[in-house]
């Protein structure tokens, strides 16, 4: 479990770093990116995750969000993860597509070849990257997890599957019923076949159905959204999470978009929303 | 003077819009980025003029420096030129080098030829750009200007050249010294030739020295510039203001590098900065 650092940044007291490192998950070798907020150089900090979108690395979310100003004030870690395997004999879309393949791992476990080979997204957020952040890090085991449209489905999976392990899930403009719309009907064809069956592990709307232990769940998707009514179907999860008494906090942002400039605009309301519930020395 | 809408984004309740214009100074068509605050849509307010580095468009800024935040507190507009002209017919550099040509254009007026045919960034951004935002945008006349890396450069020369023009000035690891520098002396040569009693008005040493107006500066640099020594010298700057009284405040930011992380970290006290002189209604 050895990693190479190949980028230090200072930034807002504390440090943007970039690692390579050899996957078992996914088979080849990956990079990612961690914040450690200035206060990491004196004791442990919590660490949210950051789940990208389509055709985003490990840079997108660092560069853009302008999250490293509030993780640095609530003493938040913050780690960034690749969206898909990649390099050699890592299989790709056939056509290239920018929603399939790489760049476009869906957060689960492929089970159809040739993409079981390496897709094995799910496997590699839930275990194999904490336990590396966990192990070369100053960090707790205090975790929270977030992302954007593809990483929003990400986050907002991971986490019904695993409440134990993260303490709180927040999302923006993610695709809640990946089932029910153009761009999950791609990715679970194509990482997992036909059986809908299999589908299911992996859409927030039906696990959040079959949920037993609930985390507080905070959404922002903009009215403006160019994915809104074909892609993403927010008030379908919404819906269930009424049924359910589930602690879903869904809000319709009037006028923005899909982009960063949206995500930079709320960010800071998603870090604080997560201080709250992670446990902060 | 025409311009045409090519994007709207909302970010922190104001929008981020980007144009395409025939530019007369620079002959070719350019593209430029405006951040208007929420304030914009009640009464006219002031412009930060944001000068960008090497290889960079109107996007770098806008999507990496966080500055919108505060822009929208504080009721300030960002105006972000392109670095250069650009387009068929724009000459480049022999080699396609990244510091001379395209994405290079050193905020001068080139006068040997190929390069004086489109290369005219001084008068774009002192002329040309001002007129039309202010006719086109909820703007008053009240002007500061900034930028980084050549756009500091850029942003020291224009303000030092233009003191009545603009209320204050900063930088973030400008090149200082142009006439005795790597980048400097091979932009100056291939824009203005050999004659170096024409390179003096494009540096800022050189315009510090002969300055009879002074308006309040403002530099950072980190200390972990790979570019400090060889390229930027801020210590032949500061030793002019210095001997002039120029009121010019330069900051060694400890650990910090060239890249946009340490932009981000302090654009804040840039734009608080720049505030105090705006007159901002």
């Amino acid at each position: 479990m050895t990693i190479e650092n190949i980028s230090s940044t200072k930034a807002f007291g504390g440090w943007h770093k970039q690692y390579h490192h050899q996957s078992t998950a996914l088979n080849c070798t990956m990079r990612f990116a961690i914040y450690l907020p200035p206060q990491a150089e004196q004791q442990n900090v919590p660490v949210l995750y950051w789940l990208s979108g389509l055709t985003c690395t490990d840079e997108n979310f660092m560069q853009k969000a302008g999250a490293q100003r509030i993780a640095a004030e609530l003493g938040i870690a913050i780690v960034a993860p690749d969206t898909s395997p990649r390099g050699e004999g890592v299989a790709d879309d056939k056509d290239g597509a920018y929603d399939f393949g790489l760049g476009a791992g869906f957060y689960l476990n492929a089970t159809k070849p040739p993409f079981d080979q390496h897709y094995k997204m799910y496997d590699y957020v839930v275990s194999e990257l904490p336990a590396i952040v966990e192990a070369h890090f100053p960090v707790t085991n205090q975790r929270s997890i977030s992302g954007h449209s593809m990483g929003g489905h990400g986050a907002l999976t991971i986490a019904l599957k695993n409440p134990k392990q993260f303490n709180s899930v927040s999302a923006f403009s993610p695709i809640c019923n990946p089932m029910d719309c153009p761009w999950g009907i791609k990715a679970f064809r194509g990482y997992l076949g036909e059986d809908q069956q299999q589908w299911q592990q992996y859409d927030s709307c039906k696990l959040m159905q079959n949920s037993q232990q609930f985390i507080p769940a905070l959404v922002d998707i903009g009215t403006n959204d160019n994915f809104l009514d074909e892609q993403l179907k927010p008030h379908t999860l919404e819906k269930i999470a009424q049924q359910k008494g589930y602690p879903l906090e869904l809000r319709m942002q009037p006028g923005y978009d899909h982009s960063y400039y949206f995500i930079s605009t709320f960010i800071e309301q998603h870090l604080r929303f997560h201080a709250k519930f992670l446990k902060i020395n």
